[in-house]
């Protein structure tokens, strides 16, 4: 429905391509290689009887799991359909007159908050696309809303915590709403480092942004929750949209989710060890690879513009980074997927820019 | 999650009285008596494994199947994350500065539209509960949006086609755009005689409210549409929200809720038996009842007000209509349910109003 473009839209690519969308090896979504979670299918097959009701407003199992999970209280917790949704009630509900965005950033910031009437300056990162301690300048009086993606998306480049502490007690003095977008940092080895959950009760304009979709492999349920240092953001958040915005399919998937530790372990395990894979094997390829953390990777192919295209004679869709602002065509991010499928892209990226058989 | 109340939430309740919600005879909310079918349960369960994809973003299948089962164009039809989250982009995406609402009428266009700024006029309905042709006096220059339920929630009372097309001549005059909400119309044995589907292309400023939730009994999993005279109208939905709002279990769900009609009947036919079992039940008990045609009635019981709590007792979940404008604390909504759970709040009405044992 939207003009922009997103990763993840195999059902368009089929269309285009003539084939079945289980036919593409989709490296352009960043999900879990581990797939769906055989605990969290059941509880949604079971889910699927109960959905003749109204889903529960309040969402209180799934908040009681999260409260207990994150060590936040439930009156600082909003749940949504999805991150995405979450965006558009804060945009809407926060109505931010002058946002700050890093360039690049995932293209729905600038969407959602420019829907609502926000003006957007860019916080433009230079070659080695790292926010630098020059982004406090940036946020002035006049600043109502900044971003931080960590890891970024597309760059999967870490931000230090101790930066984004110095962007918070800048923020309070500004008055300025701080939104950390923490959805991949969960499928990193190191999130206890970088995290800013501890801080939500020190600093009242922060927010955080958490999905369930990349790390539970479930973007298809549709269901995100924001963390808000003042319980007036989640007033305006809830006010912002609909009373059941959370499916009720989706509230169980959350809850069994929380339950099951193991999972999450095994998925973080298996995202380092492909990423370890990956990058040596990029390194023998003729790309610019970037040093990205998340379980996705980013990559420069200097003046070669169609290895979506090229790629696509092989099955694989990946993701051209070109509607990021601050990005040409010849910018590309790709997923980390199960070893299997991993070896084919790396194959096929042999084959295509080095000609090997 | 929002300080009102609505219908249908039985999580809330069971805990208040502590007790399993599956215990709870829950006639507060509209749903069809003959719960999910077996034909959508299947689609939803297949769905399931297909979660690790995003959500198809332009709802493609969907929207093929409401185009040929409403004979309107594809490029004239939003797909959204139930009706409620459709008002909600409708109110931010149209951002109308005056709004006409009838009162009483469904709380949630209030909230949205007061949510996205609007300044809410009322057109009140009399003892009667029917809109009049004086509604016309009320649509003006000034007037950005009036929205006509039909059958109204919560009296079940149905507004003429005629007259509803004599809003639009105006309305297309004044520039407001209408949006009539036909959620509970597919339920009525008349929906053709009253459904101005048929109009979509020749008013610019007409836009339609559409659910799954209530015929096919899925609120839980949370489906709904607009149809638009205008593509513009569609255009500004779509932007005042996020690209995947629809998850993809619901999209499967509505495409095998449009493959088959036999269930439609059988929901039609059950209801309007029950509607009649239940007016002429009613008419025997000291209430005032009004002449509903959709899946739930109307009535008032004069100066008797805790008839909820009473009801609780029995296990018995009914709307109590004070938080509509315009309405008492003495007015109450029931579903038509199946002919058992119909049975058994009409003997509790029986014991509570009239002493019977």
């Amino acid at each position: 429905m939207k003009k922009i473009s997103h990763g993840g839209n195999i059902y368009k690519k089929a269309k285009e391509m003539g084939i079945r969308e289980e036919d593409i090896l989709d490296f352009s979504a960043n999900i879990s290689p581990l797939g769906l979670p055989e605990h969290i299918r059941q509880a949604m097959v079971k889910a699927i009887d109960q959905t003749i009701n109204y889903p529960d407003p309040d969402c209180s199992r799934l908040k009681e799991a999260i409260s207990k999970e994150d060590a936040v209280s439930e009156t600082k917790i909003a749940c949504g359909n999805g991150g995405a949704d979450l965006l558009y009630r804060l945009a809407f509900g926060l109505q931010p007159k002058k946002v700050l965005l890093p360039a690049p950033a995932f293209v729905e910031y600038e969407e959602a908050l420019s829907a609502a009437g926000a003006q957007i300056e860019y916080y433009r990162m230079t070659e080695d696309f790292i926010i630098k301690e020059d982004i406090l300048e940036q946020i002035t009086e006049d600043t109502d809303f900044v971003v931080i993606c960590n890891p970024n998306n597309p760059t999967g480049i870490l931000t230090e915590r101790e930066r984004i502490l110095r962007i918070l007690e800048r923020a309070e003095k500004t008055k300025t709403f701080v939104m950390v977008d923490e959805c991949f940092l969960e499928i990193c080895k190191n999130e206890k480092e970088y995290t800013v959950k501890p801080f939500i009760e020190k600093y009242e304009h922060l927010i955080i942004l958490k999905s369930f979709t990349k790390l539970y492999a479930i973007p298809g349920v549709r269901l995100g929750y924001i963390l808000a240092g003042s319980e007036k953001v989640i007033e305006r958040v809830n006010r912002a949209g609909q009373a059941w915005s959370v499916s009720h399919i989706a509230q169980c998937a959350g809850v069994a989710a929380l339950a099951d530790n193991i999972y999450k372990e095994k998925v973080i395990d298996t995202v380092a060890e492909e990423l370890a894979y990956m990058k040596k094997e990029f390194f023998k390829l003729p790309v610019v690879l970037y040093d990205g953390a998340a379980n996705y990777l980013f990559f420069r192919t200097p003046k070669i513009t169609d290895l979506d295209k090229q790629l696509e004679g092989h099955g694989i869709m990946i993701r051209n980074c070109s509607n990021y602002v601050n990005l040409g065509r010849d910018y590309w991010r790709v997923a980390v997927k199960a070893h299997e499928e991993n070896k084919k892209l790396i194959k096929a990226l042999r084959m295509i820019l080095k000609g090997e058989e």
